[in-house]
């Protein structure tokens, strides 16, 4: 009988630096949790001649071969991120009959179903919870506690970076440039922030999200996606008169047999759990047929909150491990459609410069009633005297994104329009 | 082999009528996730001649020995509350072999230790995650996604009614007795209000989630508890003007190789994240090691988020029952002190009044430096010209409650002091 379990880890840098950290600190607590010490026994970097701190020289090696040659490896964690060569790596590993922890949002986002039909095949277990939202439990309450639950909607934000930017935006009236540089200066943003700002990042997580909530396979390009790029200080100002704030959500919702998924920016009503969201943080709000709304947030990113995921997963393949317990991780996915951006409904706010002339409004609302979109609000916030022109602020009633593009086409085609300046969802 | 699992509910109020609702809506799909139907078998009333909705009269009985003298029941489900007789109801379940689920935070504070361990000698499993938090996951986070982490503190709001109640003070600045009617009114509050205002129901679910997180057999009874009938609407004005709301905190924390435990109404940052959890939502903070601070809210009570906690549990023993799982739910204790409120060290908040004279102030800072307290700030807000008094709100560093009560009760003694208003923790 061993007297340890095994680790393999791939990848050794900011989070993985983390997770050889907390094993060392950790050490005793988690032996008398698992009923073994965790030892690690294999790490896969690019330059086995760099030394590593806290890591035994001798436990290096840049070949996959030899991490998955070594018959005591019984957990690979895999921190590389990235799609390739991750997806192969881990493939390899469940292959080989090794359990896998990852953190890989891409990986789980675009191949997380095969993975996980063959971590099945070979009776090992795959997990992820540190792929969404860094260190917040959301895996196991989705898994366990919640599943007296139908779940109907899942509302998150889950990209620190640009929720870092919209608070700033919110707070300080800053436009998206500076807050952009800003948040670079700060490091919380990368030198091509385009995964963050377009939402490619957030998309990944939300495909994973939604299978776990309601049990359907989402790949990320059935996310409806929209950037926060074109967002100005002005929507914000616009959005404060309105009770509003502005977030990132990522949404998924059970709608008429189907899902829909979106990541954009939103307004969301200021006294929403979801709009004191700020900063660095995230949050996931499970909506359920009886527990109605329950939020979880806390620090989505970093070493330590991602160690403190990924650990969490490693103790719990562990403890099967040492009890000899065969895995059951097996979500049955319902075969349920992805409804395509045309068909989601929400409210929206329109933003638009028109000429100063009467009768202007007159048009926009008849083309919008005309695909019958109703007004909720109209505001005529600004006016330029020079260039004769009056900033707009329409807020819908619920209506289908195919309607919507219809009659923005045609608003922009009207000669007294000057441009549809922004156009953002509404939560609620 | 049997073709369901049997269970029994004891108690068909409100909450348990909602745990026979879910049990009827969503039979197909727990009998799914379970293996095999939940059939409810036996149901414990007072009176077994009052029909009851969408219950067999024939499956009602006044006696628990019917209950537990019927085989096919295996999952006892206990919704009666209060200690007796819920408490002998349950151990003669335990020892009689079932599994119970209950919701019943007063027996699980001030008995879950013995009922426990009474479960682990038959074999059986005792969950409670309905009796803290209504339906917000709080157990399986703490034992699972947490693990990797040593949990330093717990901070929370768990008491819907008195959240209901301050938060009414702070946003339309109204006094106690207003704000007790009006939850009165609405049914948040109870005839007797005294359990929810005294915080003796938010320090049972403290004790419960102490042991959880710790480790640390609390009892109720070493739970410091400060009510919040002296809280008046000038406290939340003050605290307001000094950039922090006012909230009744259950907080655990480790400290010095012990634990304090302690209810109490607490000045709180208003960019804090638990500032912001208003109305009757209940909230629990989690701070560990790794991960930081991770923050859970939801519908702290209510038939259906109770029920959506009960059902979990249930399902989770069953899926136990339908394996021929051993369950493994002991949590071994760990010994160490629960420190006495004197021990305790936090900030404070005073308001005195005094007569507005010359040499006040020094004479109250110069007792409060004897004690080695160092004050953080002092504003004098409101004078009375006629009486020729003044009202000094001062904050605090930290120090301990056995400095402070010395402190205070020399201050007392103060001729220029005409009394002390108030005295509130501050959080941070």
């Amino acid at each position: 009988m061993p007297t340890s379990v095994g680790l393999a880890l791939l990848g050794p840098g900011n989070v993985g630096a983390g997770v050889v950290a907390a094993l060392r600190n950790g050490a005793a607590r988690y032996a008398q949790q698992v009923g073994r010490p965790l030892e690690l026994r294999r790490v896969l970097v690019r330059d086995a001649s760099k030394p590593r701190d806290g890591i035994d020289a001798a436990i290096l090696t840049t070949s996959i071969d030899d991490v998955l040659g070594d018959p005591s490896v019984e957990i690979v964690i895999e921190l590389m991120g990235g799609e390739h060569p991750a997806r192969e790596y881990i493939q390899a590993a469940l292959e080989s009959g090794r359990h896998v922890v990852t953190a890989n949002k891409e990986v789980m986002a675009k191949c997380g179903r095969e993975l996980l039909a063959i971590a099945a095949q070979h009776h090992v277990r795959l997990l992820y919870e540190a792929s969404v939202g860094g260190g917040i439990p959301v895996i196991s309450p989705l898994s366990r506690d919640l599943l007296a639950n139908e779940i109907t909607a899942v509302t998150a934000i889950i990209n620190g970076t640009t929720n870092y930017m919209l608070t700033g935006m919110a707070q300080q009236g800053t436009d998206y440039a500076v807050a952009l540089a800003e948040a670079q200066r700060l490091g919380y943003a990368e030198p091509d922030p385009t995964a963050d700002v377009e939402g490619i990042d957030a998309s990944y997580k939300l495909a994973i999200l939604c299978g776990l909530a309601f049990h359907v396979a989402v790949a990320p390009d059935q996310v409806a996606r929209q950037g926060i790029t074109r967002l100005g200080a002005r929507d914000f100002r616009y959005a404060d008169a309105l009770g509003y704030t502005i977030k990132l959500l990522a949404t998924g919702r059970l709608l008429d047999g189907g899902v829909v998924a979106s990541v954009q920016p939103t307004l969301i009503a200021k006294d929403e759990p979801l709009a004191k969201v700020d900063g660095v943080l995230n949050a996931v709000q499970i909506e359920g047929d009886l527990v109605g709304r329950v939020l979880f947030q806390g620090r989505g990113a970093g070493a330590n909150p991602t160690s403190s995921a990924v650990l969490a997963d490693v103790i719990d393949v562990a403890r099967d491990i040492v009890a000899g317990r065969t895995p059951t991780d097996g979500i049955e996915l319902r075969a349920i459609p992805v409804h395509p951006p045309a068909d989601h409904r929400s409210r929206y706010y329109l933003r638009v410069t028109v000429q100063d002339r009467p009768n202007v409004l007159a048009r926009i609302a008849g083309i919008l009633g005309g695909r019958e979109i109703s007004i909720a609000s109209v505001i005529q916030f600004e006016t330029d005297d020079d260039a004769r022109t009056a900033e707009l602020v329409i807020t819908t009633h619920h209506a289908t994104g195919a309607a919507l593009d219809a009659a923005l086409a045609e608003i922009r085609a009207l000669d007294v329009v000057v441009e549809v300046g922004n156009v953002l969802a509404m939560a609620g």
